[in-house]
């Protein structure tokens, strides 16, 4: 049994089910009996606690600045630095073939278990309690994000880097509109003349699809640059 | 001044603070104080309420069925027949040029305002109050889900797909692995030929990404043939 002291101060959390924290802390290469499910619920409790300490610190922020806050908090490369912070690496319970493949320091472990461990606190302690702990871990994080303006949405990312290149801006179009007035889709495609590119995306409104369209440009754009001789 | 006591009964909850259902009722047409902020709280809310309901009613079931199953539970259609069983549609409040095209009826709006109130009645009353709500209205949905086998994951319906039309089947390709071993990416390829279709997703595992990657092939087909002549 691991002396689990050190990381009950360091959540400011002391688990009494500790055959609870032993599955959160077990990666799928253990078994059956494994972190994914609390990782699932986790997941949910951390998305659904930033949203609500963002919605309360930034009554000026509109969905969309809060939305992209809340992405650039809970995204797998934060977590594992705080999985890192609170050492979260030394208890992970993985098989033999993963350890040694350096699976205990990976960056999407790491990130995994942060909500398994939150997500067993819920389980274990409740909402008020699980939030705590959460609210704790990403004090400092919430308190020096960035100017929302800073974070931009992925057609104004898509247009700065082909301006950047030197190329002119893609464009949008609605190519097909589905459903009645009640229940409208739109089908979008950026077209992108400096790359051959062509992407589409279906959303419920033309504003959402083009956002997607453009966030499908931006990966494939680096994929391309990225494996380009 | 509606009256909304016919409302409070339906979701058996009654707002003390009318100001705050209002703006929760709100739509964008309607000005800057409008729905949006509330639908983004609601959304994380939902999300999580439908996660732990789920995770509790079935420990037989991994992370992706639950995944499924609750992704089958928040989507907009399914939000939007609740919101017509309960008859938001009514107290919606929207601009003259909305109102007249029908957006009272949309599905988008009215799956949007449910997520608005149930993040109004968060801020008004807490997480177990929402909860309550929320379960309420989703418990015969999740009573009666379908054999979470039946919800396939991408590969799996992407198969299916072109197996019943006579085409072979998709091939999936690393074309990219990115980072060190504590951070890697993987970026796969998915090639249907009988569409001549490439799609490419990256993720930090290679299951993941030929999952993302056979739900855009499954999107694009879909497309192609809606829109083949």
């Amino acid at each position: 049994m691991s002396d689990y002291s050190r990381l009950y101060k360091r959540i400011n959390y002391q688990f009494s089910d500790e055959a609870l924290l032993t599955v959160a802390l077990s990666h799928r290469s253990r078994g059956a009996s494994n972190y994914e499910r609390l990782e699932f619920l986790g997941d949910g409790l951390l998305n659904f606690v930033i949203a609500e300490a963002l919605f309360h610190r930034h009554p000026e922020l509109d969905e969309g600045a809060l939305s992209r806050l809340r992405a650039s908090l809970v995204r797998g490369t934060t977590l594992a630095e705080i999985a890192r912070e609170i050492q979260l690496g030394e208890y992970l319970l993985m098989g033999s073939g993963e350890f040694k493949s350096g699976g205990f320091d990976r960056d999407s472990v790491l990130a995994d278990v942060v909500e398994s461990v939150l997500g067993a606190a819920f389980v274990e302690s409740g909402f008020e309690a699980a939030k705590s702990i959460i609210l704790a871990l990403f004090d400092q994080r919430i308190s020096s994000l960035p100017a929302a303006a800073s974070l931009k949405d992925a057609k104004t990312r898509l247009q700065e880097l082909l301006q950047g290149k030197g190329h002119s801006r893609p464009d949008y179009d609605i190519i097909k509109t589905a459903g009645e007035a009640h229940c409208l889709s739109f089908t979008v495609q950026c077209v992108v003349n400096a790359y051959d590119l062509v992407t589409t995306a279906e959303a419920s409104s033309r504003r959402k699809a083009e956002q997607m369209a453009a966030e499908i440009a931006i990966d494939s754009i680096k994929t391309l640059e990225s494996s380009a001789p």
